[in-house]
């Protein structure tokens, strides 16, 4: 079958590999569509290390192609999503309500990291009965695809932010993770969401997805900026869309006592993340760091698939490339220049 | 009536001032006993930056001198005790769970910061009704006076952490705050709690408050030991009681992924506090970083003597040495020192 | 003044009182705008027991007239809101984190309960500057009055549901509490609501405040029902806003193991209220059974009246009638009557 | 090999079975202790319906026999302990962090319900890897065999029950999964048990796991005497350990508003289980109901066997009686009667 392959650091091609097999647990799905993630831009530039031959991406939908003995859930022919993550259910961090962690740091992260990912006519997927959801008939493929990662992964920086109903957030970043924060910050029941963004195509899908102001950070200090706006009390919950330790900072200091900084930024650098010590209360001023790698599995997959069929958000809004598979090259070369406007280059199989 | 006063950084004397008059909702308390932080002693040295004519201290127990016209539930010469922390009840933060923060970053602190403390002849309570708690016949006023700060910051130290029942906990630090945090990890179920500590009195005082597991940071590489003592898994819960960058990185380093960092250490000093970026996972590892400010209030000192009346915990074997209030300067300069093997110095009136 | 009180069961009249005086932390308000609501009805027929010449009426807003001497953030003239339940924020429950609880059982509850209530033209609020709210120049009366119970409650039997992003929730019956409830599921995340209600104006208002499915329990059976919507599964959480036996056993019924049952509904009669045994999972199924009493104070005033600005909810459709506070008898009758359509009557002073 | 067997309402015997083989997540364990628990008794009697020639028991340790293709953590000889839930950790209602609701209501607990228990010589137990836990070199069997359920289940209504540092529980019945809900609560920090027994043996024991009080509701009104204890204020927490209508009322009763009624008590009979209306607030007092099944898991088994080896519990105090397999019915027939201070009684094989 046909992969598109990380073969070190910063070579990319096209190659032929041997479709996977399952195991009794698993499935093989095959990809109808799927779409190219900025963190996959940065696995090519090595931000994980060294890869061999690794069929890169992590975000697709398609047809279960074969199944395990033990899959009870999925049949050949099935239409389904598999999460971007792919958590070992009966693992010790999936047994303690964190199965992302499943079976070490980010463990549960195996798409184009411990193994193979979704670029490639046919994927593996472990566990299928737990990973995989089925799609409705009411949602389609260009719609579903955004489930894997974007939202699961931008809902759940304002899920975590602890956002009291009609409570004040800001959103840092308007990238497509940031703006489903956004849109998450609306569906939490915040009372006003302030975006931080300086690109105008954001501001604008930031506006859409339902911020009530828009901080230019490149045209104001945007710490200064949502003080004036919250009448010097800062937010409830501010929530970190990029991984930039600057905006970190900017995130605690923006953050009321009491308040929590929601993390889903990948910090991608450097030996430390730096906190300002004294936006932090020097310690014990109740500003919590919590933090999230992508939830998976078929019920937060389903879950989601819900919010799109009720037509509760429109992900396809940030859809703003279309590639075949065998032109996937250049929907990654658009994706680490961020030109064009791109958002989401989406590819089709 | 005399107070024991700091004028300008590094400057403290014994001085003549007027004795403080009561609002309608306060109270005037008249200490009997005291104990000294070793935050009153970083205080001094300037940590909160320059006050004239200040009154010292935030721990102390006392008789009711005089109510106002709103205090129900206290009368002259009634015993109490005051939290070092003094909310405001009906304030925004308070309203919102978090009293310590009660009119801004760490606002719920009045004593020795705000106004003036408790190292006087009499000292006001503001909220009186709840900032004040009667001591129970059973308790003595040297075992109440650990209830201020030492059993509530120690405690919520452990309380913050998510503690599994049965689960795993490093202390890092064994002075006052982190031998109640060992305390206080006992208290919350922990199945094995593992004290970082290098001096031998306070290793010793970590034993007997609980401490299943002793590492000297001094003799080992308090990081490596602890993946050893758990098996390469890592701890379900760190916990600061220091306030220093390293120790703090060692905690993010010690909690397994999905585990939580709960800090109760005060960082004094540097413009960041700076967390390890791969141990943190890349910000994506779950290990949530929570923090706290002493939590105050009648009830929360109500239940803390309620565990010392009934034997949970005996506080008293933290107090080394005893002043009468004449002779406190010479209790600040121990504190300061950390010479003989002090931990708390008490003071009596 | 004038205020419309209950003497003795059954009886009501407009009658001539003295004019409240605030304490040192209260206020005066002199209503404009108030609302009546199903449990003044309950009151007037005996519900909580006899009552002798008290003053009526929960929901109000208006302008500061008169404030005591410690009150800091409201002045003469101010518009406000006060909240139906206005709580002692030092009391032992409020710092507890209940403070509709302060002093004793539902104790937050004062007005018309255990004071004069606002059905008159001054009513005195206690802890003014915890229990009022500034009501924002984008925010009418009209508006701002719904956030004293309707919004509060409502929106409590949600955010207590602990709904996951994307669930299915269940709202058994639509009045004013139970379609703020819909819409506060709406707010919360849900990705489907189900509606439980007979009466077409109502059914027709749930819709608009995002049910996405009716459940009319007058032509099936709706535990049938919500079993075959959600495919057996039955719902993420069910929301009782009625306060009837029957339907609490429905909302047990209907949720599925692990689930919430998060009661708004005041059960009004009987000595017991009865649980389904099997449907409970013979007490092991892990459907908890959340209860609130409408939550008050300032900050969450404040929030609510944000949604209300921001254009998240309107809450004005709710208003079927309106009267001059002089003919609020004939308000009380059609309440009691449940004839004409009748939601809510506004009252205008 | 020789099993136990209900076989039909009443009947139970001795009998011949094949022995059962692993699939490929399994394991096959050969038992060497087991407990006997009430609810095979009830099983016996008909509480969960006809069986036939179904294997009765849920609480065992023993050797790992043989295991499954998929399964990693476990070989032949491993000694281990299984928990009496032993859910699929990939299934919905795990997903959602209640496992032992799997594949529906109780859906986890399978052993002697839907599937042959553990008394047997050799018991299948269903993902191994997530299901066993191994047992550490200083724990015996006679300890291990606990954490199967009443350690789990014990402590659970402890951890459930949301007490806080210093707060008052009151634990009714004092079976052995109330004393270990005794336990529980001083693990958990309480400041103060009340234990509400009337058996002596049994008021020996809570004394002796850590009540503070004991209340015998043949000699007092239980309500009325803890209403006397906590200065009429009610408990912070109670614990129903029993199961019985009346118990569960008397907990609602003595739960202070905004406190928690935990269950852990199994509801053998009648319709209905009911709510005392008045003491749980008319729906509105904040008194929630929680409740739980038996927690199962490797990692839940695990960090119990770490309290027992650390000597934070023994539970061999409870162990009031001890059988050989081939005479287990006279153990049954001693369960059933509840005479001769019978507690658990403990069966080799």
């Amino acid at each position: 079958m046909q992969a598109f392959v990380m073969n070190g650091v910063g070579e990319t091609r096209m190659t032929e590999k041997e479709r996977p097999q399952p195991g009794p647990n698993d499935a093989i799905l095959k990809p109808t569509v799927a779409l190219i993630c900025t963190s996959d831009v940065h696995t090519v530039h090595g931000a994980i290390g060294e890869r061999e031959n690794l069929t890169l991406g992590h975000e697709a939908v398609g047809v279960v192609d074969e199944v395990g003995s033990e899959v009870e859930r999925f049949s050949e022919g099935d239409r389904a999503v598999v999460g971007a993550i792919t958590p070992e259910w009966g693992s010790a961090a999936a047994q303690d309500g964190h199965p992302s962690q499943s079976g070490g740091q980010l463990g549960g992260w195996k798409f184009a990291n411990e193994k193979d990912g979704v670029f490639a006519e046919y994927a593996h997927v472990n566990e299928a009965d737990a990973n995989l959801a089925h799609i409705p008939d009411g949602v389609t493929d260009e719609e579903a695809v955004y489930v894997c990662d974007m939202l699961s992964t931008g809902f759940a920086g304002a899920e975590n932010a602890a956002i009291p109903m009609g409570g004040t957030v800001a959103v840092f970043a308007q990238g497509p993770v940031g703006l489903m924060a956004t849109k998450g910050a609306r569906l939490q029941g915040a009372g006003r969401v302030i975006a931080v963004e300086s690109v105008p195509e954001r501001q604008e899908l930031a506006r859409e997805y339902g911020a009530d102001e828009i901080v230019d950070f490149e045209a104001v200090d945007p710490v200064e900026r949502i003080h004036e706006l919250t009448d010097g009390e800062g937010v409830d919950a501010a929530i970190e869309a990029l991984g930039s330790e600057e905006t970190l900072a900017d995130c605690v200091a923006v953050t009321k006592p009491g308040g929590t900084v929601s993390n889903v930024g990948y910090y991608g650098e450097g030996g430390t993340v730096d906190i300002p010590r004294e936006a932090w209360g020097v310690g014990m001023a109740e500003k919590d760091i919590v933090t999230d790698l992508c939830p998976g599995g078929s019920v937060r997959l389903g879950r989601l698939l819900r919010l799109i069929e009720a037509g509760r958000v429109d992900p396809t809004k940030m859809t703003t490339h279309e590639f075949d598979f065998e032109n996937i090259e250049e929907a990654f070369e658009l994706m680490a220049s961020k030109e064009d406007g791109v958002i989401k280059p989406l590819v089709r199989f």
